[in-house]
């Protein structure tokens, strides 16, 4: 998978990625992420990766750490953010328990974590938030308002760490924008490609529109297209590009070739698996920001939600001998029906497989 | 598909079924309805079917017709609302356009069609409801509201025709069931078994699970419930049970066995196309909704949900040389995978594959 997927990044326009660390296992050591660093870059040299750990509750255990002569206890996450900082890991990305892609191991409250927060304000780096919190019927949260419910945990942490950058990623309400804009310099936000294209209309009947955070009503989707189209500096693209094979983006089928005894026709066996949450959209990102831009008659913010607004958040410059990409409108080209692995059952269905961007990367 | 389907009916414990007409083409008249039913009735003999027609705006059409010696100009609709009702159909079905299986020849708005409703009030016929307005961005009107935007049009013909027989089908929503509650005994109200089964959480992740109107969120489940549990008279089972062949519950996927010249394994082709919206329980109705209800601690509503409810509504008593229905405990006992039909791709998986429902009908 990653031999097919890592060089899409470039394919898509792309410099630099940040890298989630929502593996299995999840990338919670410094480690771990230099070394999955290595693997991406010899698949993708031109590539920039910046490189995350995942906020594990492992990182809540005490640990002794040997300095000098003398040795102290640490929160492992403490030491580990140290240490991460030092090898240029660039940030740390919160999964809540449960709610999406290999966030079993993910956290139930932030309170705890609060000195590794520190640690992370103190080093410069990221604290990159998947703004959901689970599902509870009890309390009547759902997938669809489980952003909203979490906004008080953003409010919260950006009050209680003015000088850590904060990122609310892959923002998909109206409300979630209202509270990023209302917060301070160090809250960013990411939106993606196919949370300006989708509303929930479009994720019953199509698995492949199906991801986390599940897209919401077209009020939602206006305020994410208004705040790009806007400029806001503080709003960037995220792509939050999921690569999952076909086969596990589809329910799993029974076997209909076995015959039946039944004169009713029923057969035996398990029912249908549920589908991955997902949508990959690397190979496609920058047309396909362009023709959604377009659309929203926005494209002269192509530059800044795709490029200058995320750098300056994060403080990675252009640099000087950064090529510029280039796009141009084509006409007839086509989103490819999948991307073909090298090994069987590795095959990915970009989003919009088969429609026209009318964008193209110059190359 | 109806070689495979109609038997279920009785195997699932129903006497009665109330058959819907948004077939290809829908059943806009006498003739095809009384058609229908014999095939249907020469499938599954021991089944009793009424028949309904689909309020279509061919409906509006004046046509003249002959009576005696003279003739008359009058609506195709009421013309054949009075044939309908002496050769026994039972009700209309109104689809509001686009909105869920078969509905592109839906209707657009109630009014027009007072005529019509008339004579299904004189004629003591059902006017029965698809309670969904269809989407539209720019009012903000998503398969998530779709419903509550409706109940205005059940309100204005609940007051329009207060001796009219309205059932406001597949109640999705606590405002739904607050609604039907507040009017006459002129509306019932229908709740299928998925819906009290499912809340959006399991929706995306499984096309299975996808159905019109969608699974809305937990309070919506409960307000569901609990009106089942209460055994108000005017909420009953409506099973909107919808079978759809495999092949169209699952995206159409690209061919994966060619080859890619592209380095970066991109293969030309179509997009997979959506799912159908239908979710299949005939064969399990009545195990099913004794598991439902068990749950609920509402077991004791069973039969006046599934049975007397419905009948006293409609006004088809159970008749003397009915035989009773007796569900029994079982362990170890599935639902079905699949149904397999007798010809290739005439597949259904039912709701529930794979799990145990703990009751059987004594047959």
């Amino acid at each position: 998978m990653s031999e097919l997927v890592t060089p899409h990044v470039a394919l898509g326009g792309i410099k630099t990625a940040y890298v989630m660390p929502n593996l299995l296992p999840p990338i919670t050591s410094t480690e771990q992420a230099m070394s999955y660093k290595k693997d991406l870059q010899k698949l993708a040299p031109e590539t920039e990766f910046l490189m995350t750990l995942y906020l594990h509750e492992n990182m809540l255990e005490e640990i002794e750490v040997q300095e000098n002569s003398s040795s102290a206890k640490v929160l492992r996450g403490v030491h580990e953010i140290r240490k991460a900082s030092k090898a240029g890991v660039r940030g740390i990305k919160s999964y809540p328990r449960g709610v999406t892609t290999h966030s079993s191991t993910g956290i139930e409250s932030y309170e705890p974590y609060y000195p590794v927060f520190k640690a992370l304000e103190e080093e410069g780096m990221v604290l990159n938030l998947h703004g959901e919190v689970p599902s509870d019927d009890k309390e009547n949260i759902s997938v669809l308002n489980a952003e909203k419910h979490f906004l008080k945990h953003l409010r919260k942490l950006a009050a209680d760490f003015p000088k850590l950058k904060i990122v609310l990623e892959h923002a998909t309400t109206k409300e979630a924008v209202d509270c990023v804009k209302s917060l301070g310099d160090n809250v960013g936000c990411t939106i993606t490609p196919h949370h300006l294209v989708l509303t929930i209309d479009a994720v019953p009947s199509q698995p492949f529109h199906f991801c986390k955070p599940i897209a919401k009503e077209p009020v939602d989707r206006r305020a994410l297209l208004d705040v790009v189209a806007s400029g806001h500096p503080r709003f960037f693209l995220g792509s939050d590009s999921a690569p999952h094979p076909i086969k596990s983006k589809v329910p799993k089928l029974p076997d209909t070739s076995v015959k039946s005894d039944s004169k009713y026709g029923d057969v035996e066996g398990d029912g249908p698996q549920p589908c991955a949450a997902g949508v990959y959209t690397s190979p496609v990102l920058l047309p396909l920001v362009a023709y959604i831009l377009e659309k929203a008659g926005a494209l002269d913010k192509l530059e800044s939600f795709v490029s200058t607004n995320g750098r300056a958040f994060y403080g990675v410059p252009v640099e000087k001998n950064d090529r510029p990409v280039t796009l141009q409108r084509v006409k007839g080209k086509k989103v490819p029906a999948f991307y073909k692995g090298q090994q069987e059952g590795v095959d990915i269905v970009p989003f919009l497989a088969g429609e026209e961007l009318g964008w193209e990367i110059v190359v």
